[in-house]
């Protein structure tokens, strides 16, 4: 089995694909490969989103469903609206919301219709922060979206920023 | 779909097993119910063993293997002997380790050998401390195992020590 080398740096996101983690009964190693590629699209997609200061592209990546779930810490937001406009709360200015950088991306596809997704998030801007995210992603509609997003942060080491 | 709506309180852990969250093509509910249960018990089983002081016995709800990745904050541990590690230093004595209650504990059955849990967890001790985890567990040798961990931990409100 292969596994997802993938590297996304800052605007123009470098992406290897170099196949996917994980054993899907019957999925042919294309399907694998499309899987993980059309994943890192979203999250490509929502970094160039971000980076542009606009949030609401940045939440079509986002299953937009009162099921959605985001855990952070010892909360759990429902929801896709709410999730909206927590995002909104703790990031009200472009200069809040820094410049976004995935990286460490790692899929499993689990399922024909299910991928967990794990990687780093980092915030470039004047008090850089970073952390670790967790990601269901189902396939909706024809679609990847995110249904599921366990985000957590730590301290930055001294000089990154 | 039903959803899986469990209870787990203190050392007499209560299991209200209702359901499964997740379709799983061909799978029949008895399945999905088997799994859920089955997850529940590694659970179950990993608080009792906390709440003696036996690490060890808390570690066998892991996949033993140097694949097992235990993330938390900015960190990820990777594999079995490095995550008991971390219990060991982190948790030193029965004091430090408290008592261990899960709660909130949604299941997604995601394929035949794969599922999703996400819950709360609180330490009540001297200086309680609670938080989020996600789980992915996989059927390893007819076995569910936690292949992959997201702890998060937030302030625990006043008043709840």
């Amino acid at each position: 089995m292969g596994r997802c080398a993938t590297l996304l740096i800052g605007a123009g996101l470098v992406l290897l694909p170099v196949g996917c983690a994980g054993r899907v009964v019957g999925a042919a190693p294309r399907d694998r490969v499309n899987t993980c590629r059309a994943i890192q699209t979203v999250l490509e997609d929502q970094a160039d989103a971000w980076n542009r200061g606009d949030v609401a592209a940045f939440m079509t990546g986002y299953w937009k469903s009162p099921e959605l779930a985001f855990v952070s810490g010892d909360r759990v937001t429902r929801g896709w609206q709410a999730t909206l406009d927590r995002y909104h709360k703790r990031y009200p200015t472009q200069e809040a919301m820094g410049r976004l950088v995935f990286s460490e991306l790692n899929v499993r596809e689990l399922a024909r219709d299910a991928a967990l997704v794990s990687g780093r998030w980092a915030l470039d801007r004047g008090q850089p922060i970073g952390g670790r995210f967790t990601l269901l992603f189902r396939l909706r509609d024809d679609r990847w979206v995110i249904v599921y997003d366990h985000t957590s942060s730590g301290e930055v080491p001294a000089g990154s920023g």
